[in-house]
């Protein structure tokens, strides 16, 4: 057996998310789709985490297994190429690496970073904005520093959790940061909060950015954020930020993967 | 009478250029729209830059006159408001300030200055795609910097203006800087060739990267463009790079005009 992944980048704009879905435009249909082209069968794919409709990836990684008979000698970068040519525009592979047999990146990732930003300006920016939330009212980031503090560590996060997919689950994360700091993104300024975890429930990021925000434009105190958490129940918490301000930045593996 | 000058971010993408043309969307159309319901009569502009179809700015300058009757009371905060409100989603009005009356954006700048951005990695940038020209074949950017240098100072740049506006006009320009370097826009590196000068012709920037291109992948060398100076004829130079890269970065004004 012959396992790979690729990182893949890609604007989540014309997708209904990474998922397959029969009849939809998704990541995964659209990289599976290649790989039959390729290897004249279905291959199943996992990703390390599945983007709603409408979020980003810079480093989305997604791995397969293949039989090493099916490679008939190509090479990586004949792969690569061929992936790249026979999926979506807006798909990027940015590379692609032989893992140790059975290696998934969805099992084996040992935490995600996601980044979400914000334009905090009167008007939308030119270069970022189809990448960002555009939030008018000036943030108070301190104060979301101060909110983002609770969150930190395990917790049940059954409150950041789209309540359907919570049903019945296990809701306990580990946050191991939230950062909440200032970019120049070619020469326009945006807020980004960066969330770094073990693993993430279902829009569990866009809720805390979603909370977050409510603070910085003071709707509410920091510590209302305790009691967000306390009540373990979807409605506690903020509304979830939109997806277009989302990229799912980079995932690690232990060394021992590579 | 009250002149004002705006400064103007667009996407050009969605745009037939600046230039007001009947039955088109355009970037002047849709501002002088703005006016028309704010002042209630037909307001002429006069902008420092006409972008072509598909060109993006960060800092187009705009200017109007107005009669200060017209403006009943109101403050330079409420118009800059109102015009953004007035706009097409995909132009943001940046600023707005009283200029010295018959203050001209065209006729005042003392230079423009354009970045063009070019993705050089096997695949396209994610955030900057849309903004940018992904040439695949690696750059020697050395080779463009020297081919740059023959096209500083003053020279007849007819070879580097779309012919038909050529015609029977004076194609002497004076190009003050013309700089290739790599920049980071977010985690992902592109080529960013500024060009600097007191004015252009007609898709002259985009002529001259498309020539250092053709230096940059090699299939010219760099003394070749002092070949293609001295033809004084379109044909001579490379393919007008296309649109999408190219953002009018910034217009300079005399300090006794602010």
């Amino acid at each position: 057996m012959a396992t790979y992944s690729i990182t893949v980048a890609y604007n989540g704009e014309p997708f209904s998310g990474f998922a397959k879905q029969p009849g939809q435009l998704t990541v995964q249909g659209e990289i599976e789709h290649a790989l039959e082209l390729l290897f004249r069968r279905e291959i199943p794919t996992t990703c390390a985490g599945r983007t709603d409709s409408g979020v980003h990836a810079r480093g989305q990684v997604v791995s397969f297994d293949v039989e090493e008979e099916e490679l008939r000698d190509r090479s990586d970068e004949s792969l690569l190429r061929s992936l790249n040519a026979l999926t979506h525009d807006d798909i990027a592979v940015r590379d692609l690496m032989r893992r140790p047999d059975g290696f998934s990146a969805r099992f084996d990732a040992v935490n995600r970073r996601y980044r979400y930003f914000i334009s905090n300006d009167a008007t939308p920016p030119l270069f970022m904005r189809d990448f960002s939330w555009h939030v008018a009212k000036p943030l108070d980031l301190d104060a979301m520093r101060e909110a983002a503090a609770y969150l930190i560590g395990e917790h049940d996060f059954k409150s950041f959790c789209m309540a359907a997919s919570a049903e019945g689950r296990r809701t306990f994360r580990h946050v191991d940061s939230i950062n909440v700091t200032t970019q120049d993104v070619n020469g326009e300024e945006l807020v980004v909060v960066e969330v770094v975890g073990n693993a993430f429930l279902h829009s569990m990021v866009r809720a805390i950015v979603g909370t977050l925000v409510s603070v910085g434009v003071g709707n509410r105190k920091p510590a209302w954020v305790k009691d967000v958490l306390a009540a373990c129940d979807r409605k506690a918490a903020g509304e979830n930020a939109p997806a277009r301000g989302l990229v799912l930045w980079e995932v690690e593996y232990p060394p021992e993967q590579l």
